[in-house]
């Protein structure tokens, strides 16, 4: 079983993804995505502006209110969700799109989001629609890969109280790999992979024990896909490769080793 | 097996809907819905102005260019669709997303819309994405029904060049009925049924071969009810049902004969 995660920045390149899937779809294939920055944009034609909060150990998240999820829901679920699945499809591959309260495959807590303000100090968040996945419906999974179906999901969960929440679209692949037993992870971006002092010393391999030290000094979206690398590989995923999804034939050359691979040991 | 296709009139009301479909959930029930109001308000937010084009026969459609398709998928696929799944999950029942495009489920060929000019001649409208449904992926919708969930279908087709095309949800909804062959059809909106003098003589019963005359009459979406009634019935439905969507229990008065129940014969 293999997972991979699509940015934002690699949605452009969508066919050219499509045409390299292809090769993988018979044998159990999920494609979770992203959305952020056309969720941006589309906020701010709607005239919502975006806020970001950076908590204490430096993650940024979007700041969604009520408003903001139902763009959220709009672009990510809507547009991008099945703009994907046309693409996969238009390729021969039989895409099924789905968000987390589809069939209550990603179920989430809404998360205590905490923001650090000019004087330093943590504040409280409140009216945040931002989750944490705490479960994935495997048993859905299965079901559409045993019928020949490529899921793919959008990262909104649902909350015990039925509330649609925003989540990470990296750490949500990364909870669906180690929750399937997935043996690879691969999460394709803009990039090449992880730098350690970026634009250079690109890694080629991590361990997983060194990841907390690469977390703390990572930045933007890397940071979160260091982190959902931590997180696929200490559940089990034997390898969660960060790559370039900008690239010919990128899952292909993602499997063979291009990109950062992270692995519990080396 | 049943399906109800859910009028954007009656979203408000979702609560109640969702409370009274938890009763028809495990005999295998489709729920379909529209979102042609929410797509013209968000549409009018994002600065997009809606048109509408009337046909020599009378059926009004929306002009569906690339940018309003896009809304279209947004608040169809997304808010709307994940909306209806959220209220229902929390009512009880395992619902499931989806549009057209996923799995297969409804494939389309391209309308050629014709509007009629001020001089009432007919001319076609270029780079519009409506559609008309050709086939349902019954497959897909067996699968999800025996293992338990209730299918929601937004009205988004994808056409035989891989493009995601707007349908009409009444219609989308016959088309699955009568493929599943379904027993019924409830459409559900915001008055008690089909009037022949709107709103006087609200009409019981009609037989099929009556509909022809009542669809000519008609106007606006409930001439479009009408012609999908019909097709509805055409292919094997036994009933469909134009019914109060916003009343206690809209689905057990609708299956009680509430409403204007369509037959081949009476």
């Amino acid at each position: 079983m293999l997972v991979i995660k699509i940015g934002g920045s690699v949605f452009g390149e969508i066919e050219k993804l499509a045409g390299d899937a292809m090769g993988f779809a018979g044998s159990g294939l999920i494609i979770v995505h992203g959305g952020a920055a056309e969720t941006t944009r589309i906020a701010e034609k709607m005239g919502k502006q975006q806020r970001f909060i950076t908590s204490a150990s430096g993650f940024r998240s979007r700041y969604t209110d009520r408003e903001t999820m139902e763009i959220f829901e709009m672009v990510v679920a809507g547009k991008i969700n099945k703009e994907i699945v046309a693409a996969l499809r238009k390729k021969g591959i039989d895409a099924l799109g789905l968000c987390g309260a589809d069939g209550g495959l990603l179920r989430a807590t809404k998360k205590i989001m905490k923001a650090v303000d000019e004087g330093g100090k943590e504040k409280i968040i409140r009216d945040d629609y931002t989750g944490k996945i705490e479960s994935v419906n495997t048993e859905l999974l299965r079901v559409l890969i045993n019928n020949g179906y490529v899921p793919v999901v959008a990262p909104i969960a649902l909350s015990s109280e039925f509330e649609l929440l925003n989540t990470d679209g990296d750490r949500a692949a990364a909870m669906i790999a180690r929750s399937v037993g997935a043996e690879k992870l691969i999460m394709l971006t803009d990039v090449d992979g992880y730098c350690a002092n970026f634009p250079n010393d690109l890694l080629r391999e991590i361990r997983a024990g060194d990841l907390p030290a690469h977390i703390q000094k990572a930045t933007g979206g890397m940071k979160r896909k260091l982190l959902a690398a931590k997180e696929a590989v200490e559940g089990g995923v034997r390898e969660a490769v960060i790559a370039n999804g900008k690239k010919e034939k990128p899952i292909t050359n993602a499997l063979a080793g291009e990109g950062t691979v992270v692995r519990m040991m080396l």
